[in-house]
């Protein structure tokens, strides 16, 4: 990496990540902005908001965005996350001033025309049922309410149908002049790229750009945990379980990574192998921990038959049981040698490098090297692991949620009693 | 590109393409097999043995296949389609004879021990469910099933919970002597990787792998079309349109696969400006074409409230009457533009060129050029989208698949009066 990262004189930060062998080019610009940083009466506008920005700006129709970007074989997408939206081109390198030039627009100068924000409401309700068909989507909003219940963190990003019908033209302008700043925004580009090249178009594309007049600053999260249950006609009874995680900068988020590795991480890990390997209770089983700005959540996946929903909420119980008094020495060379080289595959594709960049500068000010994530990886022990373990099973309340067949399960008291210290 | 391939003595082929600037690779073995080479009484089986694949050889248990691979950053995994089952390795460069070696080991010595293949009889069971539970994946086997009803290509990859109890140790072994020998498997490497040592590695780890006693054909597929309705208790109707496609070698191959890119490709699209753009019916909608050897599968996919279920089937066939009367040469221009930027783009990863090279090898006997396929696109013009687009129109019978709150849609005999010319 040859991380190059300027601030243009509006205050904008330009990062660029340049592979020399590559005929492509992935630029992005992230945005300080989603779901976490929403009230309950505007529940749902950075996604809207993010929608909107392909329906038309003062000079290109929503038609004309799509046509300009798909001519030249780009891609155009974005996304909405709890602390960021991303949006982000995929183009040959001839075609990067294009590129930032689409992105300068829609970020900009979006119109949000009355007729085309009640058309994307549509667009909006029918994702939202979407998701409400997908059950591994479906759970995590149960599981994240259970963990986060009556704040920002606990809602769903893609808001309600109530509150995706009451969103208006004047709730979007207000919400892209209080979060879409030049000291809120940072254009990423990786590949086939030219820092200089890059900062100048930034310079034309983002020109009048300006500083928030109040820097936006989500409220602190407070995890409170109980129960989502959920019944629904589905095959399987999906289950999720959620602990107290640690934020990106805690001195224990690279241990709560590695621990999650370790638990549920990939073929060898303890869930994987005693809840699918040995008892066959599975196709799908996994952990991951989710680190935000000052806060984290850890959870757990699995899906199973209706008669082996508590026989799986005991075994994934145990498994963390057992975690937290012993690590093995394998267990913490495999999870570094896996992270290792994950961070060496994921340099080889554009987009990640891009990504990586975004997901340090806005947090940290700076990006970290490989060299130093390896190292944080690196410094983990099993005196951390074993702590992080037992904290986890210290968990007064977990967040647990359950949905399809789920009416034979254990009560969240029994399920809770397992946990607590 | 700079392709070798070589053909050991015991029949099998290797081929590579080396990425010099990549410090990881990813190595795979094709085969011959899937749920097309099936019967009725044997269904699913070619999935079951690619799960099997997992659990225990000669001289590793499962635990050692997962720990041995992710001890050094390994990611070991695989897949069963119609026409193909594949399995592959990415790794770190210097790890390459440990991911052949394993490749060689699961695909050579395999024990199909009796108690793991109960257990692995579960979690089969349970991926059943899972896929259930996911209303894009199951509208799929729906329509595939409207489309080519008892045969092979209209059954089920997975199986069913009814022939999955049925395989057993002996049904595991016939199947990998009928379909796994030298001749009907491709080993490809891409990335971090030299042919010559790739060449060495495979004598050894395919040592003892003999041809087929009888070369494996499915019977040919024969289109028939009709619905297939489910009422399920989803917040979306699931809709699918299915046609008669054009197999691999067809001469409308490329004609095909640029007529669904106009159709429903990207968000310059007919569908997606029709139907989500002006009328906010879909979150998602979009259109492929699925070639397989013989034959083909021109697919749409949109889900929509139950309300509108029916004018979305009404804007599908008027769009797809439109364009089988008018192709816009700027459509034309913008598809192949799309086309190159994704060859492009796709050959910046060793998963995808290995998986490039998969594509051609077995079914062409060699590997297709990125030049020789944009020029095999650049070849279509707007008669040939024009006449593929008719032929669609004159289907007598399209295949319908309908899923979850479609009491109120029209019937399918209404539906398909809009189509047989």
């Amino acid at each position: 990496m040859a991380i190059e990262i300027s601030k243009l004189k509006n205050g904008l930060t330009v990062a660029t990540d340049p592979m020399g062998h590559l005929e492509t080019a992935a630029i992005g610009v992230w945005v300080a902005a989603g779901g976490r940083y929403e009230t309950e009466a505007v529940l749902g506008v950075s996604h809207f908001l993010e929608h909107m920005a392909f329906k038309g700006t003062i000079s290109r129709s929503a038609l004309q965005i799509a046509e300009e970007i798909e001519s030249v074989g780009g891609y155009l997408s974005a996304y909405t996350s709890r602390e960021q939206t991303g949006y982000f081109v995929r183009c040959l390198k001839e075609d990067i001033p294009l590129a930032v030039d689409l992105l300068g627009d829609i970020l900009m100068n979006s119109t949000f025309e009355a007729d085309e924000l009640e058309r994307e409401r549509g667009v909006i309700l029918q994702e939202i049922g979407q998701c409400a068909d997908n059950p591994e989507d479906l759970i995590y909003d149960l599981l994240q309410e259970a963990a986060f219940p009556n704040q920002p963190l606990g809602r769903p990003i893609l808001g309600t149908n109530e509150t995706v019908n009451g969103v208006d033209q004047a709730m979007l302008r207000s919400h892209m002049k209080r979060f879409y700043g030049s000291d809120s925004m940072w254009v990423v580009g990786a590949g086939a790229i030219d820092h200089g090249a890059l900062v100048t178009l930034c310079e034309k594309a983002f020109d009048g750009l300006t500083a928030l007049s109040e820097a936006a600053k989500p409220e602190p999260a407070l995890y409170h945990g109980g129960a989502r249950i959920e019944q629904r006609d589905f095959e399987q009874a999906h289950i999720t379980l959620g602990f107290p995680g640690v934020g990106v900068e805690h001195e224990d988020f690279y241990a709560a990574q590695v621990y999650s590795e370790i638990l549920g991480g990939g073929m060898s890990s303890r869930l994987f192998q005693e809840v699918r390997e040995k008892r066959g209770l599975c196709y799908s089983v996994y952990s991951f921990h989710s680190g935000y700005t000052d806060t984290g959540l850890f959870s757990i996946y699995a899906g199973t038959s209706a008669d082996d929903a508590n026989e799986l909420v005991s075994v994934i119980t145990g498994e963390m049981e057992r975690l937290a008094t012993k690590v093995e020495d394998k267990e913490l060379t495999r999870s570094l040698a896996q992270v290792k080289a994950g961070v060496l595959m994921s340099l080889e594709s554009a987009y990640s490098r891009a990504e990586w960049i975004a997901r340090y500068l806005p947090r940290f000010g700076r990006v970290l090297t490989p060299d130093e994530l390896v190292k944080r990886f690196e410094s983990v022990d099993a005196v951390q692991l074993k702590s992080f373990g037992t904290r986890l099973m210290e968990t007064r309340a977990p967040a647990f949620a359950a949905l399809g067949p789920v009416a034979g399960l254990d009560s969240y008291d029994a399920i809770a009693a397992r946990f607590g210290g």
